[in-house]
């Protein structure tokens, strides 16, 4: 039975949908079961059958319940966006017909939005661990943003941010991953997704070549794709991206690269390589986005410093989050890019309204000018060390033979390729995911026919015994007992 | 001489950057003339040199100020903007010569974005009172978001909204506007301008044909630019989008209508064309764009409800935004979509992250679902009816017969006709800039050859004062004393 509060500050049909909620998302309740009619639960429940509806209304609102009310609500399988099927709503197309939706948008289909749920899954790459979020200190630098803005602060301003956060990440980006930035080279954007879009958009028309790795960043390849780009996959190897094969063929507009930790495969693209592809690009006449997008935790060797940084005045945008360190929810990304490029920027994001809300800006500037930034990444780098070691063990020990482990230098996620697997990496992700395990299939991460099979997983946001607990259920995924 | 706090919680950097950046834009530095030397400055303030270096990047990085620090930095002058011409800097290309901008960008360096001192000046359109934002409930509001967080909201969460904003905008917008709307149906992003953009790529390819008011609404216009779409002015009279000898044209698959008022003429859209409009759309298989931008505001006659809600099922995406009636700097705008189209209108979000800021989402949501909301609109209609008659009064008294002053049933601004004039208006926009007053020639609305020539002028951030003042150097720049 539950028990609401009458009384309270929350409205009933809240308490209703927050309690559903959480028995959805922590699994009381499975996928696939129904809920009982509303009518049933309003007189269980000793409330009107209308605050029943509402709070069935709010988890429909986040996707987490399908169904009408009349046959029972049912609770929604998480699997289609483990696999980044089509969605099954893909074809309920609107009664009225005549509503074409542009030609680009059925490859996008194939990239539904997540489900609130899934994303707190273990073993979910790409994501920090929030509970770890500094919410009290979060708290007075917002308070503290609200109280210093006049009122020129709380106009449109300036579209590529506030300067304020422009100040304090050239600080940081200058001293901690030795980028050549001045504030007017920072273009701040209401994410880092916001950010390649806005780069594609300004650079890319219909059939223009574009690089990108192979396996590589599938935001970048949808952004890619949006603009009709002609995308060509460079392969990955231990030292990262290996063009030498492409030096002679189409040049490239934009080259997409992850140097850091190469995105998926986590290789640090070596010094030799990121020399000669600054050369190439400068002959080439191409622009290099670097996506840095961890590059915060390193736990083995030197960190490396930035491409962008490594000459004076290099074809580079290098692009960074505060989704990793922080939270999604902050919704700023960045770049720093050749001074031309960061005006255009800003005048495009003016026409394109990927804009960083003021006060969370200025709050997250407070927040690392003022020594908080640095203070929570040293502490994560020292819990989340500890993690990838307990993910790596894990699957040694419960995988044996059967895996490959490929362990990054740093980042939030690794992975593990199986090769002896008979299915396809797809079809696997899709029977973790039924027992709780958000693992991503290795072959969403090729554009072509997938050289490897395997999983990403994060090891960021779980402690160890949620890692090991996870790993027990891909061994019995992979390993059923006879 | 300025007066620095040696010992103060704020860097010395800042306070001479905050003080130059007032002097700027209250005009006591005037545009064009010069700052004194770096070397100088930091000998009369008793500061290093590098101190004052950093505060001048401030201004740089505000566009504030331009020139290099040797000969002498020198305030810009605001009337790029005002006219909407191209930027001085457009055509400081990047030394890599290589580096080619798409096509479509030559278009948009029309628009510019604006700086940030012109915002503030009288009379700029589009601007609320932002001297009467709520600080105090705000800040309240932000720190009680902040703390009723779970790990969760902290994510990615979905691209379209949280759902606490999704069920306040579905109650407001329900009661207040009669608008038919289910939470599922609102999509909210950085801003309306990011749901105008967001619908253009849903549904434009290049070519297409799409119907836009004449004159109409710049921003709608740029992002059917960037599309290519095939843009149909379509002629606007008193009763608003008058269509009636387009109908038998190449059909439409966007209608952009603004039809509380009209953008930028302050006509309301009668009930015979919404009737109309509606039946067409339906009949072309076109979807309407209902742009209702400040429709919260309206002084004389019974407001309209949003076309929307005029009949079930009407095919037309509703859109607003909440810095009209509360902070640009938000970044917040929302659509109420039918059900595939706000589906697809997430899914397209995730890949170009213009997604709103969780925090403030949560806090806005707060704001309406308390009641604040309401109360903070009552008080500004109050205010602004009163400025509204403010300007009209100070228009006839000081233009008399030189000017038509179109009055607007509601909004924050109106426009003036000065069909005597000898001049055109954006020469006219160019004098009054010099002076601080910063109207939008009415010329900039058109797509074809302006029909009218005018001025389009904000009342509501204005004391009556104030407005007076501004309307007699329009006085002055219009019938020079002899």
């Amino acid at each position: 039975m539950i028990d609401l509060a009458r009384e309270g500050d929350t409205p009933i049909y809240l308490q209703i949908y927050q309690l559903l909620r959480s028995a959805i998302l922590s699994g009381v309740l499975k996928p696939g079961s129904h809920l009982p009619p509303s009518r049933q639960m309003a007189v269980e429940l000793g409330v009107s059958r209308n605050t029943v509806i509402t709070a069935l209304e709010c988890l429909d609102g986040e996707g987490l319940v399908e169904g009408r009310q009349g046959s029972g609500v049912r609770i929604v399988e998480w699997k289609e966006e483990i696999e980044g099927s089509a969605p099954a709503t893909a074809g309920r197309r609107s009664k009225r017909s005549a509503i074409r939706f542009a030609a680009m948008l059925g490859e996008l289909q194939r990239m539904r939005p997540p489900e609130y749920g899934v994303e707190q899954m273990p073993l979910r790459p790409g994501l920090p661990d929030l509970r770890l979020f500094p919410a009290n200190t979060w708290g007075r630098m917002l308070r503290r943003a609200n109280n210093r803005q006049e009122a020129a602060d709380r106009g449109y301003a300036y579209p590529s941010g506030h300067l304020l956060l422009k100040e304090a990440l050239t600080g940081y980006l200058s001293e901690k991953r030795l980028v050549s930035v001045t504030p007017r080279q920072v273009v701040i954007a209401s994410s880092a997704q916001g950010i390649l879009d806005l780069i594609v958009r300004l650079f890319v028309e219909p059939g223009d070549v574009v690089w990108h790795e192979e396996p590589g960043y599938e935001g970048m390849r949808a952004a890619f794709i949006q603009a009709r780009a002609d995308i060509v996959p460079i392969p990955v190897d231990e030292n990262g991206m290996d063009f030498e094969a492409y030096r002679n063929r189409a040049k490239p507009k934009l080259i997409y690269v992850t140097p850091s930790h190469q995105h998926p495969m986590g290789y640090t693209l070596s010094l030799a390589r990121r020399r000669m592809l600054l050369d190439y690009a400068e002959r080439a006449g191409a622009l290099v986005i670097e996506d840095d997008y961890d590059s915060e935790f390193h736990y083995e060797g030197r960190p490396i410093a930035a491409l962008q940084g490594l000459r004076g005045d290099a074809p580079v945008i290098y692009v960074g989050t505060l989704s990793k360190t922080m939270a999604p929810s902050l919704r700023i990304g960045f770049a720093v890019a050749p001074r031309d490029v960061a005006e255009m920027m800003a005048t495009l994001q003016r026409s394109t309204g990927q804009v960083a809300a003021t006060d969370v800006q200025i709050a997250a500037a407070g927040f690392i000018a003022d020594g908080h930034y640095a203070r929570h990444l040293r502490r994560l780098h020292r819990i989340y060390a500890e993690r990838r070691v307990a993910l790596i063990d894990a699957l040694e020990r419960r995988l044996g033979h059967l895996a490959v482990v490929h362990k990054p230098n740093g980042g939030m996620q690794l992975v593990v390729e199986l090769p002896k697997m008979k299915t396809g990496d797809a079809d696997l992700a899709r029977r973790l995911a039924k027992v709780g395990v958000a693992a991503y299939p290795l072959s969403r991460f090729y554009l072509g026919k997938p050289a490897r099979r395997g999983l990403m997983l994060g090891f960021a946001p779980w402690t160890p015994g949620e890692i090991d607990a996870a790993v027990s259920k891909l061994q019995a995924v992979l390993k059923p007992p006879r």
